[in-house]
């Protein structure tokens, strides 16, 4: 161990505190040179990569008091894992780059790293390269790679007549987070929800074979994701409230601050469920039939305008 | 225009101002899903795909008042597409996560990226993704992509006997930034060339294609980036001082500034020259010899160590 436990970043200094994170990630076969020279290089198979990138900034995507530098790795993981699971693909490689203040702990930028390391490990992904800065607010910006095994699932492709499928947990990372914005713990399954949420990862893969014609990772909230899709295939979608089944610690939220519960699951992010639309009722298993894609252009809640928040504003 | 021509990024608004930075990147022909859905999807030849990533953070690695918007965009693209350079390579696609304070002029985020755009455009690379967040300061992550055409060269391949030879103007970034530094702006050919650094794009692949056994781009400092190529091939190296050349706007600054001008030359990064060994003394056009390599572990200047600054320190 080349630094105290309890030393800083900026005590740990730059190159011994990347010794150490470059230990925390296994390298994947893929990965024919790894972390630690100006690239990595990476075999590439099928002809083609997805790719996405994503920024997460202490206080508005995360704060260090509401979850644990592990679960923060987790979260900031799943949330570009997801990206790639919405295209219909399967991730397979990742950089992160961290903008730390010096005083943060160097054991919570590797207990970060190990959160991150076993998230990725869920879909067998490496991260294979990293950069680390100083910043006045932590921040951590991820790239992440991967493949289809099929043509890639668009946000464009929605018809008028397909139905509208979710897939995966909604609302209860919201649900979670409100419970830790009014300064409590528990229901402790949604405050964990919020915590480490569980994207359904092979559900994208199973989607696109299964016919999905658009897909798209809820992560600024299910109907402002659902517009994403409209904008995007040129349609209009409606999305029925009977369709949801409302979990019993999302109802004793709603109950508990007298909020109606639905707000969790149409306006929710965070949890990386997967919104799709499929030409017929018959879904993959794993997936609920939501509502219905017609031509025109709106986003409506059993046929008329949600006046309630739909989701994610970042500015 | 769907804002003001001085809104901040919070009044431009986060989609407005994506769909305008969209429209600054043209997509090449490798691009099969461009920005706008998940993540993009890009064509893949040669079967591999070298990726680096870097994060930039105003007041360490720039400040608005030292270079403009636009060359500050060039300077986050070229430090990226160096990095392929360095590995032999060429770089095909890029993403850029951008942290900016609600206040940042829309307009400045868009002058950022045009400027990011002309100098991915030298190499032909494209800007294939990209993500927007709120941050307390400016905070620039880019990831970028791209492939060799014979095996990469790494950090670890120098073998004692082989030359050490740089390619790319080296100390003129450093020198125009300790002009700056002292509220100067003249010298002025040394002032651009810290804005406008001027890699050599095209000396890593022919580098590669001449033998080169290793080889680095210069960013922390020509003696602290001859250290990194060092320690990973397990060799001595040593550096000839009456190998440089010192053109004389950099003696005009030494001279006035009371410094040594190879200061700038060995522990200036910046530039984005490349470092790198070859197994005799004829290296490439355009490359020049300024040391060797031996056995041992040590990097030496005339075979001495060095006593004064060797590079940039982060923490």
């Amino acid at each position: 161990m080349p630094f105290p436990g309890d030393a800083t970043v900026s005590e740990a200094g730059e190159f011994p505190l990347i010794a150490r994170l470059r230990d925390v990630f296994p390298q994947g076969e893929q990965v024919l040179v790894g972390p630690g020279d100006d690239a990595a290089v990476l075999r590439i198979r099928n002809g083609h990569v997805v790719v996405s990138t994503d920024m997460l900034v202490e206080g508005q995507h995360f704060r260090r008091e509401w979850a644990s530098a592990c679960d923060i790795g987790h979260r900031a993981a799943a949330a570009n894992l997801s990206d790639i699971n919405a295209m219909g693909g399967r991730a397979h490689s990742l950089t992160i780059a961290l903008g730390a203040p010096r005083d943060l702990p160097a054991a919570w930028a590797l207990e970060f790293a190990e959160g991150f390391a076993e998230e990725c490990a869920l879909v067998d992904a490496s991260v294979v390269g990293g950069d680390l800065a100083v910043a006045d607010s932590l921040v951590v910006a991820v790239t992440v790679l991967g493949s289809c095994t099929q043509a890639p699932v668009l946000r464009s492709g929605a018809e008028p007549g397909d139905v509208l499928a979710l897939c995966g947990r909604q609302g209860w990372a919201a649900s979670g987070l409100a419970v830790l914005g009014r300064g409590f713990r528990s229901p402790r399954v949604l405050v964990e929800a919020y915590r480490r949420p569980e994207p359904p990862y092979d559900a994208g893969r199973i989607a696109a074979e299964s016919g999905a014609t658009a897909m798209i990772d809820i992560s600024d909230g299910l109907l402002a994701d659902a517009r994403h899709l409209a904008e995007e295939s040129g349609v209009a979608i409606d999305v029925r409230r009977d369709a949801f089944e409302i979990a019993e610690p999302l109802q004793a939220v709603a109950a508990a601050t007298g909020a109606d519960p639905l707000q969790f699951i149409l306006g929710g992010g965070d949890d990386h469920a997967l919104l799709g639309t499929f030409p017929s009722a018959e879904v993959p298993e794993g997936w609920t039939v939501v509502g219905s894609v017609a031509e025109g252009a709106a986003v409506t809640v059993d046929g008329a305008p949600y006046d309630g928040p739909t989701g994610w504003t970042h500015f």
